[in-house]
């Protein structure tokens, strides 16, 4: 395959990755974009298409969709290109500074610049030590709820301290026949009312609220049907359920990214707030892959990133030439 | 009058001091905003109300005010209130560090923190010394360009020797019968490309370029009709116009916020990127207003800096509550 040669090379096309076509192109700067998934839109297609948001700012409620649809549309006028349903599986830096991706496809990428904006799809659920877990991974064993309703009229254990798991009990009460909130301490990490609401569920004995205790394994026939806990005096009880939640957090997973000597903390791709910069020269991290003092991670704030990404990007594709900012009201958008 | 007590004063009801009010609002946090001028939307609705914006995410094209109805319609759950046509004309800390703002109609707003988001509100034109400048203020001379067309078959004189000054030469050359630029310079500050289009254009005798000149003086009959040049020899000549218009860059107007202690420097409101705070604990500047490294005059950063600010008024608000960030897409927006 020849190479595609581009100006900037964004891995991940969830919105953020789509609004910095937009960004780049209104400097001039063309892209193309690498994704794993199938398809553009990140976690919005992927996992709540039909969702409402309501943070997006202008929009009181736009579906996911909806939403990669209109980007889609703006930065149509600066002819991105795709390689979807690949994996970044090489990322090389050449001598005079600029960049060969190659994918699992054997897609080959040379740009000046790299922008990884690989959002949650750079991330993996925390698993705890239970025996047997994985065998039932979409089995009754899911590390994110994707959609509430499919837990209606059924038997749920969520297990965890912080506050996805105290939110998900609060929310799944009202919909699911039986929920079961399993912790190891005694006391919640998450939000304080969010705790109170749970101890009072539990009090009103709407939920189960088991706590200095673990999960030690599980058990079914094909499909999940009761989990084994281990209390502080490691004394054994089983519960019987159709779904086990467990809620430990995210961790990274950079795939070949994590080679790249980048300074990553425990959590995300540590970056600079001036441009969005990683520590390599020529590679940026913007969305809910980067960490910065005071990192929300909402959409709106990757446009932002975005945006300032590309004032900076601009000096490594046209390093001679001064960049002159333009407000699109006044000029326009000229397309390539 | 009774106080206004709220959680924020917002000062400018601009597009992001809308949205601010959004991001407070799923924060549990009031907000009282005041506007000088007579209607929300900042500058959208003053300056181009009908224009079409390109660079708000999400949407492809959106008119100025559609965008400020759509915030108005996306805070509404939140009920904010509104001094408009009103200006801050005094603003107090007290003792336990909660605000008091004062209006020029006596509206008197006591509240926990205070929302710098005054936008181009807070800046006025740097006048260049011309004999008589002011007193055609509005009779030929402006110091922005509100509406190209109102130039269309007319004469314009433009000074200056920035961005500003080398773009509008360009766009009016195609819209106006006669352009002339005058700078005291015979570089230009501005883009080269942009610098290179403008000699370009005076080489093809689309417009007059007066070099290394200033305006002495202007005169007219009501209007405008001509200014007086002097060269670096000391030549004066005399040029024919309709329209003056001085392009010499944005000075802060800060009127009794100047007084307030606020780390400013020649452009801005200095803040921390960690929050859009200021130095005074409990003051924050978000929009147009802030100053950082990096920053951008754009509308899709105000709305960042007003998320990040939000999380921080949170503990100026609630200082004994924990903030448990919770994702609208997971659990909508609980109105006031």
């Amino acid at each position: 395959m020849e190479p595609i040669t581009t100006d900037i090379c964004i891995i991940g096309a969830g919105p953020v990755g789509l609004f910095a076509v937009f960004e780049a192109g209104l400097l001039k700067m063309r892209c193309h974009l690498i994704d794993v998934l199938p398809q553009v839109g990140g976690q919005l297609s992927e996992i709540y298409p039909q969702k409402p948001i309501y943070d997006i700012p202008g929009f009181p409620t736009v579906n996911a969709q909806q939403l990669v649809d209109s980007l889609m549309e703006q930065i149509e006028p600066f002819k991105p290109t795709f390689s979807l349903g690949e994996r970044v599986n090489e990322l090389e830096q050449l001598e005079d500074g600029s960049f060969i991706t190659i994918t699992s496809d054997g897609t080959v990428v040379h740009s000046k610049v790299v922008v990884i904006a690989g959002g949650l799809g750079c991330f993996e659920p925390r698993k705890p030590a239970i025996d047997r877990l994985e065998e039932f991974e979409g089995k009754g064993v899911a590390y994110m709820v994707k959609n509430p309703e499919a837990y209606r009229g059924r038997k749920v254990v969520l297990a965890g301290g912080g506050d996805s798991a105290l939110d998900w009990t609060i929310f799944l009460a009202d919909i699911a026949e039986e929920v079961t909130l399993v912790h190891r301490g005694d006391t919640f990490r998450g939000a304080p009312d969010s705790a109170e609401k749970v101890f009072k569920l539990a009090e009103e004995g709407r939920i189960n609220l088991v706590l200095q205790s673990h999960i030690k394994s599980i058990n079914g026939n094909g499909h999940l049907q009761e989990i084994e806990l281990v209390d502080h005096n490691n004394e054994i009880s089983i519960i019987n359920t159709d779904h086990l939640i467990p809620l430990f957090g995210l961790t990274p997973k950079l795939g070949p990214i994590a080679d790249w000597g980048l300074n990553v903390d425990k959590s995300a791709i540590m970056v600079d707030t001036f441009d969005y910069s990683t520590n390599v020269k020529g590679v940026y991290a913007i969305g809910d892959i980067n960490i910065y003092p005071g990192k929300l991670k909402l959409i709106l704030c990757g446009f932002h990133e975005a945006a300032l990404m590309a004032q900076s990007a601009f000096k490594q594709v046209y390093p001679d030439q001064k960049l002159s900012f333009k407000y699109t009201t006044v000029y326009g958008v000229s397309a390539f």
